[in-house]
């Protein structure tokens, strides 16, 4: 069977995680968008949001669902129950701090234009940088320290993992400066990340034109003024 | 076997979408902070926040993981895998919007108070009311009118609907002159509150002392400021 991916042909996004999995896995799949604006969708779906996933006659939404439905299948989360639950848990986490990533950038509305929230997101970065990303680098570096293993469940790359990686390239393009020095503190996190990145499949996807560029349309944008360490944020 | 709840015991939060899905089931469960301050989880159990859930030796994080253990179990969601994932989806949708109702108050920090970051309220709670909520409330209707049935999922009601009625309940509450007119656009939302509520097991919950009342510390919150329907934010 070949899944067909439905997400925005211009970002990484959301759809990044989706497609990290389905390409460590080497599954096929046709990422629609990317070549065709054909979005028609069964009447019975509903859809809040994309990315959405169809794989035969299932219609999946929202990230970490379609995640958690392809785990088992990629070969990238255990089979039972509560291995199940415990990577599920761990990418919900990961999906709570990708919102804050975003916010940074878009605390107002994500309907509105960064310009129109600039002095917002100078305070709401200020905030992330100094206390949210570290409680979850601290968070993600504990897990890894209690796994006593290479991934976040120990032996096996999961799912998670791969979102891992990704939060950890989304960050250093978005926050070099911050995120660069705040880095050396989780060593477990970055290990994670090289060890993703050097997959073979992963590295080829990667190092392939199918691996979009980040950008500032996407989750994660670089603005300079936002990467300030140590500058306080306005009394307002 | 009894469940074991940790949440915060001042507050309906996050903690109340599994409270409402225990009561409604008549399901035996202990809500330890109520009465305890015991706190100590096994080692190996990571948590980035509450609440979790304890059943016999498995222990689960992240309120829409734990809706979905206990869905099945409960006799609130399909057995069946389609209608499982079906379920999650829209509980991880109620779960983003839960997030965006939160931010109303607290777009900049939420370790900072209310007081401190007032003026971005004002402005992100305005988008909330004219663009994000609709928007939330469109999705449910429709979903509501394809499903053609009593609840989500046509005729049963599942842990998703129950976490629609807390929803309504929290946006009554938050924004009565705003969500009180929106509202009425809605009727099959409204439709879903009512009839939860009249649930028997769950309308004796609700005039229990177990029901915690919504105040100022919780998720959702009543001020007057943010609930100001056509006044514009200023342009800042």
């Amino acid at each position: 069977m070949t899944y067909r991916l439905y997400y925005w042909p211009g970002i990484q996004g959301r759809g990044e995680f989706i497609r990290l999995a389905l390409e460590d896995a080497g599954a096929r799949y046709d990422d629609v968008l990317r070549h065709s604006d054909e979005f028609s969708l069964p009447k019975s779906a509903a859809i809040f949001a994309l990315p959405y996933l169809v794989a035969g006659k299932t219609v999946i939404s929202q990230t970490a669902n379609i995640l958690q439905y392809l785990g088992p299948r990629l070969r990238l989360a255990p089979m039972n129950e509560p291995g199940r639950l415990r990577v599920h848990q761990l990418q919900l986490t990961i999906a709570d701090w990708l919102v804050e990533a975003h916010d940074t950038h878009h605390p107002i509305g994500s309907g509105l234009y960064y310009e129109q929230q600039k002095r917002e997101a100078r305070r709401r970065a200020a905030d992330f940088l100094a206390v949210r990303l570290p409680k979850y680098l601290d968070y993600f570096e504990g897990v890894l320290q209690r796994a006593s293993g290479r991934y976040l469940l120990g032996r096996a790359c999961s799912y998670a993992d791969l979102s891992l990686f990704q939060m950890v390239a989304g960050l250093r393009y978005a926050f070099p400066v911050t995120f660069g020095r705040l880095e050396k503190r989780f060593p477990r996190i970055s290990a994670v990340h090289d060890r993703a990145a050097a997959r073979p499949r992963l590295a080829a996807y990667l190092a392939s034109p199918r691996r979009i560029a980040f950008n500032r349309q996407g989750i994660f944008r670089h603005y300079p003024e936002l990467d300030s360490p140590g500058k306080k944020s306005k009394k307002t």
